[in-house]
Formats: C-alpha cells, sequence, structure tokens
C-alpha cells in the first residue's frame, strides 16, 4: 500500500499517469541514499530559495533577502508595456527569446471555459494592483495579453480585456494581443481560416 | 512481375511507400469492372475537362472552352495584388478561407534548397510574364509570397524576391509576405523564438 | 465537379481519407500522358494476367493460360496441411517467411463481428469444396486457421471451427490455430494476460 | 541555479526529459507545504518499509521485520519451478495475469549489448546463490528466462543460459524462455519471419 501512496502522489506531477507515476514509485525505492537525500535537499533548497517576485508573481531564485526578482528591479527593463502571461514556463520562453524588454506579470492559469470563480485559477487583484502601481508611476502605456491561440487563452483574454476595460479610457492604455499569422512550421496546406486571415492582414 | 510493375507505379503516388502500393495493387486487381472502369473514365474525363489556367495555371474544370479558370475571368476579383503559391492545394485552402479576394499565381511547387535548376521545380517564366501582364493593366501594385514558413519555404521566397526585385523600383511594386506569428492552437511554452518576434512585433 | 467525382473513386483505395483521395487527384491530373498510359496499360495487363487460382483462390500471375497457381501445382508441397489465410497479403508474408510449405487457401476477409451474412465476405463454399478436394486425395490430416490475433480474427476463428467440425470426426482432421505468444519486440512489462498465458504455456 | 540543480536530479527519474524535468522543478517549488510533506513522507515510508526480498530480490512491503516477501514464504506455489525477470514491474505484470504459480528471481536489469561487466546490471551472483538453494532443496526442476522478445532480452537469455549451462547437467534442470508466437493484435500481414516461425511451431 505504501508504493500505491506513493504512486498516487506522482500522479499529481504535470503530465504523469498511473503507469509512470508507479515506475517514479519503484524509482525513488530502489535508488541509493545518496541520489534521494540530494532530490529532497534539492527540493527544500529550491522551496526555500525560490520565491514569488512580489511585482510580477515569477518565481526567481532569492540572493539575499530581496521580494523583487532580477527582471523587475532591472532600471534598464522598459516600464512603459507589461505582459500579462499564464505561466513561468511561458515567461520564461519568451525571455529565451529576447524578443521583449519590457515588464511582466505571471497570472497562474489561464481561465478555463465556464469558470465561475476565476479567482481560483488566476491573480486578478494583484494584477489590477500590479497595473495600478505602473500606471501610477505615469509610464505605463500597453499591456500585452500574451496568452495561447487556443479556446482557454481567448477565454483567459476576453475575461482580461472585460478586467481592465475600466484603465483603458482613464489612462489611454493599450491592450493588445500577441500577433496571429503562420508560425514556425506552419504550412499553407494545413492552416485553418483563422490562421490564414491574420496570416493576411499581418502581411509584410 | 505484372503485380510488381503496377506498385512500382502506384509508389509515385503522393505519400504512398512501397507496402501501400503492393496493397493498391492487389485492390485495382480483385475490384470488379464497373469500378474500374469508372475510375479509369474518370481520370481520363478529369484530364481532358481539367486544365491549367493560361493566366494563373492553376487546375480548373473547363466549362466550354476557355482558357481562363473563374477566378482570373471574375470581373469583381481585385487586380490590384497578386498571390504565389507553391501548390493548387494552396490556392484552395486560401479560397475555402475567404481571406482572399485578389489574384492568383501556383509555381507548381517550392524550391528545394541548393536546387540549382528552379526552372525544373516551378514556373518561373510563366510567372514573369504574367506578372509583366498585370502590370501593363496598370494595376497591380503588391505581390504577396505566399509559402509554407518552413525552411523550403524561406528559400522559394528569397528566390521569388530577387527574380521580382526589377519590377519593385520601376513600377513602385510591393512584395509582401505572409504574416507570421501564434497560428491557431498555439502554445507559448512551445513557440520558438521567430514566431515570439513576430508575434510581439504584429501585436494588435 | 470532375475532380470531386475522381476523389471520391479515390476515396475507396484502401487506408486512403478525403484529404490524399483529392492530393491523388491533383496528382494524376497533373502527370504527364506517358505515366497515365503506363498507369492504365499496368493496371489492364496485371488483371488480365492475374487471375485467382482455382484451388486456393489466391491472386497469382498466369503464364500460359494455367488456373492453378504455382504454390497449389508444386508437387514438391506437403499436400499433408491446408492453411487458410485472409487475405492474400497474409498469404504473401507467411510465404516470404519460408516458415510453411503445406496448401493455402485465401477466404477472402476476416468476418465482421455479428454479421449475418458470412458468404458476402467470405468463400465459404469454396473452402469446403477444397478441403472435400484435398481429403478425397487421402493426404490432408490438418487444417490451419491462421488469422490475425484481434477479435475480427477470433470471430473468423469461431466461424470456421464451426463450419469444418463435420470434416473432424469422420476424417479425423486436425483443426489447429497459428501459436500465441511473445512476439518479436513484445516486451514483458506490456503484455496483456492472455499473451503472458500463452506464452507460459507455449515456453521452450 | 537551484532550479536548475532540482530539474536536473528530476531528468534521472525514468523517461524524462529536460523539458519535463523543468516542468517537475517548477511544479514542486509552487506546490503547497501540505502536498511537498506528503510526498517526502511517503518516499521515506515507503523507503523504509519497502525492502528487496533476500531469497527473489523483488521489491516487496514489510509488514513486521520479515526479510522474505509473500510469494517466496508463500507454501502453495510451486517450488519446482523459477522465473527469472528482468525487472520489478515485469514480475508485477506477470502476477496481474494469474498464468504463473512458481518462484521468482529479479536480476535487476536486462544486458546491454557488448556490455563487459553485466554484474553491473543483474544480480547475477544473487540469482545463483538462490538457485543453488532451490536445487538444495531437491524440487527445482525448470527455470523459465522471461525476457522481453528484443535483442537486449535475447543478449540477456543467452548470457543467463551460459551462466546456469553448470547446473544443467548435474541436476537435469531445464532451461527454457516464454513461448513465441502471435501476441494479442498481432496481424499477419505485418509479422516478421521470426514470429511467423514460431507461431507456426507451436499451433495449437
Amino acid at each position: 500500500m505504501n508504493i500505491e501512496k506513493l504512486a498516487e502522489l506522482f500522479k499529481k506531477f504535470p503530465g504523469i499517469g498511473p503507469r509512470q507515476a508507479r515506475r517514479f514509485a519503484y524509482f525513488v525505492i530502489s535508488k541509493n541514499n545518496d541520489y534521494i537525500e540530494s532530490l529532497m535537499s534539492a527540493i527544500n533548497v529550491a522551496r526555500k530559495s525560490v520565491k514569488r517576485c512580489d511585482q510580477c508573481f515569477r518565481l526567481f531564485e532569492i540572493k539575499k533577502s530581496e521580494k523583487t526578482c532580477d527582471i523587475c528591479s532591472d532600471s534598464k527593463r522598459d516600464r512603459s508595456i507589461l505582459m500579462i502571461v499564464a505561466k513561468d514556463i511561458d515567461l520564461e520562453n519568451v525571455e529565451k527569446s529576447r524578443a521583449f524588454n519590457g515588464q511582466y506579470f505571471v497570472l497562474g492559469g489561464p481561465l478555463p471555459i465556464l469558470e465561475k470563480e476565476p479567482e481560483k485559477f488566476m491573480r486578478i487583484n494583484e494584477m489590477l494592483t500590479r497595473v495600478e502601481q505602473l500606471l501610477n508611476e505615469g509610464i505605463l502605456n500597453e499591456i500585452i495579453l500574451a496568452l495561447n491561440a487556443n479556446t482557454e487563452g481567448e477565454n483567459t483574454a476576453l475575461y482580461l480585456e472585460n478586467k481592465l476595460s475600466i484603465f483603458k479610457d482613464i489612462h489611454k492604455l493599450k491592450i493588445s494581443r500577441l500577433g496571429r499569422g503562420l508560425s514556425t512550421g506552419t504550412e499553407l496546406e494545413y492552416s485553418d481560416s483563422d490562421t490564414l486571415n491574420y496570416a493576411l492582414r499581418n502581411r509584410f
């Protein structure tokens, strides 16, 4: 039963089904003490040293005892533009692309369709607070809703647009979305109408 | 040997390997006369009634004995803009999306990387002739290179841009490409740098 | 419409969906006359020169005007054992393995579950006639039901066992099936109970 | 860096690549204390309560302080037959099939091709000791090498046959392998020669 209990907990890992959860259980039982101690220590160290930034809410590694991440506290980054993403891993991938030099906000997850309690899935109030902070600085003029190009992402974007609409008129804030079109690898033969329409509108 | 010969010919069908070619051979041998006669007659009828348009070079079904397809001879379509595609099936998919109301030209295929005889893969001279025809009408002001967002499509676009550069200065012709960005279904977490860069540039 | 009609006929090819059928239609329309004439001629030649053997009902290439295939008329092959297969391609694969030197009978297809008219799917009467012929020679002592190891194959085997049961007692005919166990590539971790049970029973 | 270190350790989990390892790192950092404490406690409990049996070397859950697993100490199980498997998960799947009621030995892994130090991958000495123990009881008469039907499994079986050959003559011990043939789902059309040969030999 102890193997089952352990497998049950591994099933909560992202993308892990019952079979692989069971293999994980066998794996951690079979491994030597050194590995298991390293793993547990690494989890504890990471959980202590990695905190959510009090401004963008991304996970970052604390050096001393700072509460704000290196992106938010970097004076060279553009404070006139804020990108809202669903997850840490989205932010990480945008950073890797070096395509963006502004501020971020990590919502914590996309909004499932027909969800009645969005606050359970996303840091809405924290987001509104952060937008107000930046607006008070008097520099912010655009928010990019950087969400996945699927129905959940669309749902999230519509919800956020509604939430952010109050700032639009008062502060002349622009609310934009990521450009649509052919992504790398897309073939015309297999493209859907939406993608082709955007690709034609955004031709360059 | 006759089965082998037949399978050999079916291997040339698009996307068909030796195993399926063999199944096709057995299939046409086993089928009743009615089906085979229908198939051969349909091939002959289609080959006779379907011709390449003398302007855009797409395949179309002749009604009387016209040489120009219904798109090229449709007076309601915009003659100021020409979309160049690699294949008939690309044109068909763009038409289905209803995103475009201009003229087309079907090249006949993308240009393989490092290919030394592009004319073998694409109707270059026919394309140049068609562009000149449209320029002589005095209305054409943009050519869209509508190619797949992969290395072969990129290679083809570069080759065409070079070929068309002569018209750019003389006629103030704009040469554009399809917009890049998130295509339907794209997730930020898995997007490459190119796609993210374009998505940020084309935000809306 | 002629393209559609042609695509409709290609959709009947084994394993071909609407999209690929359409590509096939474009393909045969675009190809040069030489290829199309070769293809049609190869189909006609194959259909004329390839006949079903009057004993095993496999397709084979006629050399002169013989009605019996080279396997059935080969005096070196064992006439005491008959393998019943569903399709020509099954027979072909068994021959390639060189594992069997007896006689064959090609049924024409497996029996779908709950099918009420088995004769429409399989040459039952021809099979019974062939079995009687071989029994009259006085040598036949085993029939192998060589069917796929899936529910349809199982269904077919049960049906055939019933049909052949009349010969079992009169002629002391053995009715067998192909051995079950680990097939090449099978991993223990992913094997179902049936396979493991057979593998244990057939250990060697 | 602490995230990287943690991801590095998750990369050792079976079947986990760098991307998923990183997601796991984010996952354990983001989860609440309750979950992490449950996970760590479950790992510790499982590692303490799950031991390798001193006879078959499978992992099993200790009830009191026994050293021998419930299978090895079950007097109803047949002691005349020993099945050697590569991994715990293989044993588990054979047990689930209820096809076998004898003794087991878990080697610890298959032998990679061309490996020069087999002892690093498999408990060879422990296996030989276990076989001698059972032989001394005077009941053991067969060892089944139950390995995957792939090249690594074949390699392991050959190695074990050689190692066990000393017992064959002295004790009239039978060394067998799992039966080969069609496994559930196998289609004749796609079967390799080995599988067909075995299927014919093992027909029933």
